[in-house]
């Protein structure tokens, strides 16, 4: 009540506003024009739009003021970075809002992981909410360390900061209507609840949203993005690190259905965010690509909040969050300084207070691998044809090859000349000793081995490797880390990063980790390999949920058929 | 589940779905397109769009198929109707939704008032919802028959068709931050809350802004409307029986910002709603001052829903609500069927079920007026000047007069050369014997009296008339009807129409009420009086938060300096 009444009488004049940020460009989401109108904060609100004084005052000089960026789908495990470290590199370009899905940490930590990172997030210069995970384990085709059932779920629907229901990537078991997974959907059905249907269309499409899906972020097609939108859904335009739709959907956007439509990055690396940026950057590229910058502002902000019904923030008007971003120009989209709830959080690119460390318990640092030796990486061949996952590059889809089968005394070998590497998943959380064995094509590795335990969704350890021995050797430093990623040529590691934080975050400070990062792609160009983004290709090539070809620690997985395949063709 | 699986394989085409609308050209509110597509109905839901086999198909043969139409703004007590009778009006219309403020009969009847009409709107072929009356009584310059507290409103938040906070039409009370005003504001803080705030404008906007309310519906002039909206107000332009600002306020529709504005009646009575209609004729309206029809339609609807938060309503989508209406053109916007959750409940302008009759308690029919004969009516006149009413045709808002006092023998008198005549207030709910007096120019009376039991917001009995005879014989058949409008000359009651709901509304068919209404306009041409609304204007005369001069049973009110004022200027 006192705050309410504090607010009034400094929105009023009746008593100087606590800032008051003159002289700026206001981006108006409401009517999409620009004012010149001073603004006046109480309280880390909003109090308003016009001529105030403040006990602080900041001027402008006709630079744009912005509400905050609201980043509305994200894994935050995909930047490597924890929380708070993901906060550092993403305030200063102007987010002051994400909502994440913590499904990786869930896949394997379970309901402790999406503690883990609501406890994590506290505190920040900026707000993370969080969506349930809806699949986990993303498929019954894989082992993953944790199983969220719909009364799991219904735990967090007290959480504050739980927005309702992450991604339902299982689109069949939706359709299908099973009983499972239409229970997750009742506990969440008055919350938004996001889409994953990748070229779902039509009648099963209709079936899908009446399921009271809301939005989707995993268009690839201009006529399929115009299909979800018209049937109602909020359609995401993803650009990521490695998936990239925006050049594909932009021409979605009208003056009929903009607001409709919002921006998300879904995965995105500590690299590219440090070098490229975050929403900032796909501000700069919507606008190069032609959308006007006030409409792409409010597709990056308000349209965010309003998918989500965040109260009253995603605006620059009263009674709002102050959340505001300052930008030079907007056309480049430079962040001078940022504001979170009225205060100062970022100026040229840095925080203005660092963040304390969180100390990261044992617990969210698990490794349980089955017993691993030179021998159960052996595959005897039983057929002259074999199938090969075809990597696409820049796609998280893949084609499915078949191929003669490559070998040496019986036994499945990589096969340089054709590009045909081996490609295992060794189970980590259940010590099952489960092993996933398959071929893949177009990593171009020469010699050499890449492993990882982020491998999505069930985070075991993928390795794509030429020779077992390498294979094993890069396995091994992952799990000696806890987690993390490794290349390995012959018996030496050439590169690793430490991952321990459930074998997908790092606890250490952004930059540490992009370098490290950098350092481990230059090591892996050693094995030949020339993909842009080598370790994100790879943690995806375990996703059963993506056509075509995926592998398992359970085994080969035609996705289109939704059921394991044999590697070989007989 | 049992539904949610139903409707799923309805979608998907697995089993036939209840209704199949073909042919239809299909009103998108998300592209703002027409499409071509069949509309699959199951048990009240939409399943999906596209093609569809169903249990009973109906050929559109090219309608258009358009949402239900929504009102997010009315005051149901203005038509004179119950709300069943209006729904046999609205719903051949095409409203298949109205969120009603229940302000007058809880002016009346308090929460009482408003436990009735959420009583007397169940079962209907429509959806009505209420907001929570914030301001009973209106102001404290006047007698009404109950208060609401914050207290008193909280135990109606549990009740699933309150929906929020009503027209706060006490601005001065938030702007200057009166404890009260803000503990209703803070009640409702996490709900819609519709403003009421004609002409606030600069800080003191920002400042009833910032309490968090939301809507506003009372923009006269097309800068106030860009100024609300800017601020982050959702603006219903209104077109009702009395107060019509569409032409004023169309310009203010972009690209940009259609979907921050909706359209509303207000108050609308029954003879307009049969004769003119509801929506239906505000989208007429509207597309012949050059709206588009499509986007007309989405804020007629869609955007009526977003505001309040309605869930799946507003649209033709997978999950909606099945309300959905037959439009023959997007000229017309004549209406040939009207489907509510999926069930035809109007064909050619009927019903397609009558209503049943619902029972009115007397304890809805109060009447309690104090003592009052002729002498109680005279006013001796202390000055030469006096301060007069002055009636604005087609506005609620009056002007201030000052004119020499006419009168004789020391009494006022009415003085028919100079249209002034005798306005009265009787105080009707406590027997106070409060009575107020005042002079009001432009209802071109020759002689006889009006007088009704509907006089905003207190509904005490308000009369116009010539003699202190005439005035009485109206305010007395008034009286003897339980509340109801009259019109006399001599002692001769001319016509009279009983409103037993608390002084409101009639509980006869809309078109009974109607035909008794246009005899009562017609025998009060017999006055001299040539205004169009002769009743509504009247009623508005003791609404003291609309400027500038009123009057209350408590006296003559200068709604400027928020006060009372003397009768007599000396």
């Amino acid at each position: 009540m006192s705050r309410l009444k504090e607010l009034i009488k400094a929105a009023r004049g009746e008593e100087p506003a606590d800032l008051v940020l003159k002289g700026g460009r206001v981006v108006n989401v409401f009517s999409g024009e620009i004012e010149r109108l001073d603004v006046a904060v109480k309280d880390g609100l909003i109090a308003g739009l016009g001529r105030y004084d403040g006990r602080e005052e900041i001027s402008l000089g006709g630079k744009f003021l912005s509400p905050g960026l609201i980043e509305p789908h994200l894994h935050i495990e995909s930047s490597l970075l924890c929380p708070a470290q993901l906060a550092e590199v993403v305030v200063p370009r102007g987010t002051t809002t994400i909502i994440a899905d913590p499904h990786e940490i869930a896949n394997v930590l379970g309901l402790d992981g999406i503690r883990f990172m609501l406890k994590a997030s506290e505190g920040l210069p900026m707000d993370i909410f969080y969506m349930a995970p809806s699949c986990v384990p993303a498929s019954r085709l894989e082992t993953a360390g944790a199983e969220l059932t719909a009364e799991d779920l219904m735990t967090l629907l007290d959480e504050p900061r739980i927005l309702g229901l992450a991604e339902m990537m299982n689109f069949p078991g939706v359709i299908n209507h099973e009983p499972p997974v239409l229970a997750k959907l009742e506990v969440f059905s008055a919350r938004p609840i996001d889409g994953h249907a990748p070229l779902l269309s039509g009648n099963d499409l209709n079936a899908y949203i009446s399921a009271g899906i809301s939005t989707d972020h995993e268009c690839t097609v201009l006529s399929e993005a115009r299909e979800k939108l018209a049937r109602g859904m909020r359609v995401l335009i993803r650009e990521g690190s490695t998936a990239r739709n925006m050049a594909e959907l932009l021409p979605l956007v009208t003056e009929n259905n903009f607001r409709r439509i919002g921006f998300c990055s879904d995965d995105r690396h500590a690299n590219d965010l440090i070098e490229e940026g975050h929403l900032d950057w796909i501000l700069r590229k919507s606008v190069n690509l032609g959308l006007d910058p006030v409409r792409a502002l409010i597709m990056a902000s308000h349209n965010a909040a309003e998918a989500y019904s965040l109260p009253k923030t995603g605006a620059i008007a009263p009674g709002y969050h102050a959340d505001m971003v300052i930008l030079d120009s907007l056309e480049t989209f430079s962040v001078d300084r940022v504001y979170k709830a009225g205060r100062l959080v970022s100026r040229d690119g840095q925080l203005i207070n660092p963040i304390p460390a969180l100390s990261i318990p044992d617990s969210m640092s698990p490794m349980n691998t089955g017993p691993l030796d030179l021998q159960s990486l052996e595959v005897k061949i039983t057929a002259t044809k074999a199938r090969a996952i075809e990597l696409i590059e820049g796609q998280i889809l893949t084609g499915k090859l078949i191929v003669e089968t490559p070998g040496k005394d019986g036994f499945l070998r990589a096969d340089t000349k054709r590009d045909l590497a081996r490609l295992v998943v060794v189970e980590r959380h259940k010590a099952t000793g489960n092993i996933g064995q398959a071929l893949v094509k177009g990593f171009g590795l020469q010699k050499g081995a890449l492993a990882s335990s982020i491998a999505h969704d069930s985070h075991n350890i993928i390795s794509v490797g030429i020779s077992s021995g390498e294979i094993l050797t890069a396995i091994k430093a992952v799990e000696e880390m806890h987690g993390g990623l490794a290349v390995a040529v012959e018996n030496q590691i050439l590169a690793c990063l430490p991952l321990p934080v459930a074998g997908l975050m790092s606890p250490a400070p952004a930059r540490e980790v992009a370098a490290d990062y950098r350092k481990l792609e230059t090591m892996v160009r050693e094995t030949g390999c020339a993909l842009e983004n080598p370790f994100m290709a790879l943690s995806f090539l375990a996703l059963p949920v993506i056509p075509s070809l995926k592998l398992t620690d359970k085994g080969l997985v035609d996705v289109d058929a939704f059921d394991f395949v044999d590697l070989f063709v007989n």
